[in-house]
């Protein structure tokens, strides 16, 4: 079963090494964890709904279901969930099994003058499906149980899927056809097709298959002002493309509840390595170069020093670590070694092309390759796990959270020195330590993401440990802002980025965007508070 | 000198071959051109501006330049050109050197009441840049000296244009410095960096450098209600994007006045190659599976039968062709041939193993090649010279018009077929015949392009010629419709394709795109009755 409080399933969980603890608490100071509450009582806590009990059969309001589907996965929502103080509820929930039913809500909303907040896998980390208070009864419309493969073109490569496909749903039908859609964010487990397009979201390996963007080809989405079809074209002159108003949407403009998608024949062959490089700028100079040149590879991911130290000593041993590091030292790769990660993937001719091309490139950068495979497909297994992290640190006593950034080239590595710098000192205040680190996730020709992580100690209550998120988050987004960066390269905008909106969009910008959501959703019943700050919503 | 009332300069001409005027007779019957109307004629009919002459210093109101700034170069337009019947002039031509000079520009708009045309190379084929009849006066607001080079990001790889630079002063100033666009329409010649954002413009060898979608990173859009700037980021998820909202909006929302777009570095090696293929289906066959395949062309034109036969005799004398075609017979290519023409683009390396990629490929669909390097060469020697045909073609007696579009590739073929038998009948009420022929131009995993070109003989008059395209343009946009295909695949809306709009965008997406502009341009003052269809504009 789902965890109702956290990441992942109840069965699944990410052990630390026994060293763990100890680095921990020399890095950032001993803890210990804050008290859970407990689903029971969450239940109980749960107000009654104004929309009333079996008042449409669409609308469900079962508590315990009003509890799961309450809050995303932001550091604040696992705060407001192990607390138990989740301040606001869906008033219901609906989980429509077709687009006439979505039709059917969205009349009903208009009826009964409720708020719909759409919800697909529940994982957004930047507050897309919180409900606010206010005086309208909010109503969470998940679109679970629209998650099957309506149709396959194969002639054209394109698949059409409910838009509440989770990412496991979409491969495991399109495998049982020959077919993959390639699309992998680290959310994977849970996500949606049509978060994934609400959302603008980028999978690990993008450098092949695309952002969501370039693998959405079309579908459909209910709108209060009625259903908006986007018929599938390879591409197109005609006007502004449709399909970008809907990606990145959050909600604000309707329900997706179709999507079709760019799939690809299952490849051939499919590896990933992982190599470790000398020092920041020879790993930095090596991604660049990989990046700008077009030698095919599906994925390149590159840890910063503290981000290689970190990611080896929480995932292996101390004492493992020892001999492997040494081997690495005596090929030159010590202190403030850095961990690239490269995927490759396609027909067997066209990978061993690419990792010939690749091997050049990487040799003149100090690249030192130890067990390149043999990590690489430990990678690829656990390439998945990382959200589970978070359980395990919180056990310890200890927060975690990312913020993550795109920019160009030229700006890359002054941002991630500066963003640290920052981020590090920014609970100096509060007489606490932040542990932070950096790697490139998704590189392009232009520029790459920048995506950081960063730990720190609970505080004596929920309040406190909040504070210090709020205190790191406000530091982390300035900092975005201040290089030119934007605010989110795949979680979103949400409720917690959208202060930082108009510094990318311009005033002018989001006015554009309030008028045209104002022309889908006259009544403001979409989503409100999500992606526009609250004085434009 | 650039032709006043054609296409390119008057110095560069297409001789056809002497056989031309013979096959042309035997395809459409004999012809004789009609007579063409004077410069000094057309000139002596310019109306008096409505904007006075030397009332501001940025509005000019020289009865020539407003001639040469009134019409693109549709067919239509074309034929307003030939018989001086331009009907509306813009009343004052600007030019300004600067965005502060297009903002004061602007304000002068309001001030007086008049509509801003803004106007790049004048190419437009769909009635862009043509001003309509009405209350208020015009003015074309000229790009032309807004060319050059600002910035060059070389980390990054963007470089900053103002958005008048014509593709031969964007290449030249990017060769400069080790740098290509690499974005290559056949109007390259003339049109500009901002036209091509404008009207979501895509180059020959979009397979490598992606279409003008790819390439525009950001830039600067002055409109009525202000600036907007857009920075360029490698991707963000941070909501719908900006750019996509300016890219095809023709002119709708404001001036376009910098472009940042993704430079690549020259590359080490490019190579045209052109074969032949037995028949229709196996060359159509082959450019899908070229295309679905990541192999990394830089270009693939697939002409179908009817266009590789009209290509041929039109590029080559009768008598010089034979020997050609006896040798293609005798390697199995003969009646009912298809030309193919490749690119190669890209490091030695890469070049090499894309050719050997490819001709995998070719060879198991039985294409052959034929001094496939030297006819690759030509095609790129003459790749902008297309254009020039209809000049040719005219003093014979014969108009020549074009149409594009894109489906994905399950559609694609019957499409070809159908819309080749109804254009080729189209006049049959009219008692004429209509020769039609098409290529793909642009292909992608999901679909292609489909661009077709059409001959048929002018009427006794120009009031009969234009009766003949307006019948065949319904015809032919009535059957991308049908079909399911975008109304332009890289020409744009315009005039001329905004009533099919609707089939495509939908009424709710239509009133979206209505709401967006009007917020940029609430008295609708730029480029109105292009795009939305007028009763929306």
């Amino acid at each position: 079963m789902r965890r109702w409080n956290g990441w992942g399933d109840e069965s699944a969980a990410m052990a630390l090494p026994g060293s763990a603890a100890a680095l921990l608490a020399e890095l950032l100071g001993p803890s210990a964890p804050l008290p859970d509450a407990g689903l029971a009582e969450v239940i109980a806590r749960v107000p009654e709904s104004r929309l009333g009990g079996g008042d449409h059969h669409l609308l469900e309001t079962d508590p315990e279901l009003r509890v799961r589907h309450a809050r995303g996965q932001s550091l604040p929502d696992w705060l407001a969930m192990r607390s138990g103080e989740f301040g606001v509820f869906p008033d219901a929930v609906a989980r429509p099994e077709s687009g006439e039913q979505v039709r059917e809500l969205l009349r009903l909303a208009a009826e009964r003058d409720f708020i719909v907040i759409p919800y697909g896998g529940g994982t957004s980390v930047a507050g897309h499906i919180t409900p606010a208070a206010g005086a309208r009864p909010v109503v969470t419309l998940a679109l679970t149980k629209m998650n099957r493969l309506l149709d396959l073109d194969e002639t054209s490569g394109i698949a059409t899927f409910g838009a509440g496909a989770r990412g496991p749903e979409v491969e495991a039908q399109l495998r049982a056809r020959g077919y993959t859609l390639g699309h992998f964010p680290q959310s994977w487990e849970l996500s949606t097709l049509g978060g994934w397009v609400a959302s603008r979201s980028s999978g690990q390996q993008s450098l092949r298959y695309g952002r969501i963007e370039q693998l959405f080809a079309g579908g459909r989405v209910e709108t209060p002002a009625g259903p908006l079809d986007l018929p599938t074209f390879p591409a197109s002159a005609a006007g502004p493309d449709l399909r970008e108003l809907v990606l990145g949407s959050e909600g604000r403009l309707g329900v997706i509840t179709e999507v079709r998608v760019r799939v690809s024949p299952l490849p051939e062959d499919e590896r990933f390595e992982t190599l470790f490089l000398p020092d920041w700028q020879r790993a930095f100079g090596c991604a660049r170069e990989l990046a700008r040149q077009r030698i095919g590879l599906s994925m390149l991911r590159v840890a910063n020093p503290a981000e290689t130290f970190t990611g080896l000593r929480l995932a292996v041993d101390e004492s493992q670590l020892g001999w492997f590091e040494r081997l690495l030292r005596l090929r030159g790769v010590g202190e403030g070694k850095c961990m690239l990660t490269l995927g490759y993937t396609g027909s067997t001719v066209a990978v061993a092309e690419t990792r010939r091309q690749a091997r050049r490139i990487l040799k003149r950068h100090g690249a030192v390759g130890l067990m390149a495979g043999k990590l690489g497909a430990k990678w690829a297994h656990g390439r998945f796990r990382y959200p589970y992290l978070r359980e395990a640190l919180w056990q310890l006593g200890y927060a975690v959270d990312t913020f993550e950034t795109a920019l160009d080239w030229s700006r890359v590595d002054g941002y991630i020195h500066d963003v640290e710098a920052r981020v590090a000192a920014a609970l100096a205040d509060h007489g606490e330590r932040v542990h932070v680190f950096t790697h490139l996730s998704h590189v392009y020709r232009q520029g790459s993401s920048a995506y950081t992580s960063y730990l720190y100690r609970v505080g004596d209550d929920y309040d406190t440990t909040l504070a210090r998120w709020r205190t790191v988050k406000a530091v982390a987004s300035q900092a975005i802002v201040d290089w030119g960066g934007t605010i989110s390269h795949q979680h979103g905008v949400g409720r917690d980025h959208a202060p930082y909106l108009a510094a990318e969009k311009g005033e002018l910008g989001l006015d554009a965007l309030a008028s045209l959501f104002h022309r889908f959703d006259p009544d403001g019943r979409m989503n409100p508070g999500v992606l526009l700050p609250e004085d434009r919503s």
